[in-house]
């Protein structure tokens, strides 16, 4: 895999961040500044004041996303700080307008207190149409969204839950395609129980998943469990139906399926080969996954797939979040739903129209994705 | 004067808005997403995370302005609100990009409270270098500004004060220029002692104005005035020399100048020609100011200015606020001081070589202004 630091500190450096604030309209005379300045604004600001509703129509609020972080899970670096997350919150802003054509901007904040996260949003929120909470740590991100959600009037996404959460699901229906099994009855062991595990088990087990075992770093999470905080415990409502215990290389025996999101180096060979006849691999740790797809086929893998673009089926959020927001904004969707991300699984699976081993899923630069997830978000919020 | 209503409401609709957020880089190919965002990203992540300093070189915060509004205090048009504010805010954020080169973007917030306002912005602060305050009323918006310019380490300016300060102080250098008087002993009679009026007065005893007398829609404030509150009562340390009273056609008798931010339609051709020979008028409400220039030359005035376009002498902070910020940004200057705005005004003054009666401040639409207020309030911060 080619080393990009040295490219991109440079073009960081060179261009002092990577976003530009622009006119939509060249401003050369006189008669344009009266138009989008004084005296002519007068009149859109005095629209607005006589019917809120038309802010999303003169404005950009009606596409204009926040891209909001504490700083506290930035990519694999841990809590790095606002400052710090800044370029990452630069790079999917420009995501956000090159693959849905809608502004985002970056909104890093110096608090990682709850509550103040949530008000400080509320008060912001007049200038945008979403809200994409972006590397927050677990499990404060669930308070957030929560609070958020229920609280704010626009749209609100914790991408790395559910853009995730989307793009797995769209995997593992294709790798279940391809390999002949049914997701539904399928063993499905998850390695990590952070955001975006338990996102990624939640939208599975909304898919209708029957058998769901998450370990966290202590191992399998379940009823001996005393040590589990109240957003984990809340899990075994639903997940570890056969009563497993212990680690996650005794979870994985006779599994069909597994999903990491944790860390690079946990499983080997022999744990794969433990698990039923040609398993599905996700293996998504970045940049080391949880497996290498070559050990993993040493194992007896059926299908493997990555976070990484340099190997086949790279699972990336990047077909999921552009296209979920240009499907709320296209149909006015006030909140993003299950039956939503559902939807948008499901139709970016339904792209691969015949999914192999090695390809069961777009590739990330696919634009057709965004255009498909969207249409797919605008018709399940008319429903 | 063309109304601009309708092709604003027209521009404003068609666009959804007038901003969009753009890369500096077109991302086309797998090798630049790489470069923007995941794994690339990751180096200027953790450059910042080990020497903060270098946020300004890496991300957008080294050329970037938040526009800040509570909308209370928007155009002549008052609390409309943060959502119909936004028109205004876009505007503003358009002129820092096509004057200055810098990034500005709206922050509309759905709180009036102050102490609710300077906590939101403190914590917004790590995506920007500066904070332009916009449209925030008095007496809310010294304290709001006070407070951020002690508790920020970013520099802090709220234009309706002090961009409208030094462009008025600049006209009023030039005014005296053509007509041979001197600034620091003329009597200076103010209408509107609102946030404008206020700034404008304190710059103007700055730059060593001896006689100011400052009227509010009550009259002149004066010590026998009951009813002040301790913003307005704090003036009379430095203004009214003479202990005028009454209303401001009192005021008026035999002074140099007038000044007013405040109500079209206040002053009559009858009160100029009670003034002292050939007086200044500044009448700057706006759409109508305090006296048409009509009425006050027909009074007798030696330089009539006015906020409009389509008369001489537009007294327009666009001279003004793009420069500042570009001078602080150039210089990593953290605080916006006295100084810095007195050597704005006599740079943007020094622009007209030889003012005359209809031509003593620089076209707003005259970006070598910016370059020369950059350059003083960079010099200033300097020193």
């Amino acid at each position: 895999m080619k080393d990009y630091n040295a490219a991109s500190l440079e073009l960081h450096e060179k261009h002092q961040g990577k976003l530009n604030v622009t006119s939509v309209v060249p401003v050369e005379d006189r008669e344009m500044l009266s138009t989008i300045y004084t005296p002519g604004v007068a009149a859109p600001c005095l629209a607005i004041a006589k019917d809120p509703s038309l802010a999303k129509k003169l404005t950009i609020k009606g596409r204009t996303v926040a891209v909001v972080t504490d700083g506290t899970a930035v990519l694999g670096l841990g809590d790095i700080g606002p400052l710090a997350a800044m370029p990452v919150m630069e790079g999917k802003a420009i995501l956000f307008k090159e693959f849905a054509g809608l502004n985002a901007f970056p909104i890093a904040l110096a608090t990682k207190d709850v509550e103040e996260i949530v008000e400080t949003v509320k008060r912001l929120a007049p200038t945008f149409g979403g809200i994409n909470l972006e590397d927050i740590s677990a499990p404060r991100c669930f308070e957030i969204e929560r609070r958020l959600t229920e609280e704010l009037d626009i749209p609100v996404f914790h991408d790395d839950q559910h853009g995730t959460a989307i793009v797995v699901l769209a995997g593992l229906i294709n790798a279940c395609k391809a390999l002949g099994r049914d997701v539904k009855t399928a063993k499905a062991v998850f390695s990590g129980a952070g955001a975006a595990g338990v996102a990624v088990a939640k939208l599975l087990h909304a898919y209708g998943a029957t058998d769901i075992t998450l370990c966290d770093s202590k191992g399998v999470i379940g009823k001996d469990r005393a040590d589990l905080d109240a957003s984990k415990s809340a899990l075994l409502a639903w997940s570890n139906p056969r009563g497993l215990s212990g680690g996650l290389a005794d979870a994985l025996q006779g599994a069909d399926i597994f999903i990491g999101l944790s860390k690079g180096g946990l499983v080997t060979s022999e744990m794969v080969r433990s698990m039923a006849s040609k398993p599905i691999i996700f293996a998504m740790a970045n940049p080391t996954p949880e497996i290498m797809p070559d050990e993993a086929k040493a194992g007896g893998a059926g299908v493997v797939a990555t976070g990484r673009s340099d190997f086949p089926n790279q699972i990336n959020n990047l077909l999921a979040f552009p296209g979920v927001f240009r499907g709320v904004f296209d149909a006015g969707a006030l909140k993003i739903t299950e039956k939503m991300k559902l939807a948008a699984a499901e139709a970016l699976a339904a792209l691969v129209a015949e999914p192999t081993a090695e390809r069961i899923i777009p590739d990330a630069l696919d634009k057709s994705a965004t255009a498909a997830v969207a249409a797919a978000v605008s018709r399940a919020a008319a429903e």
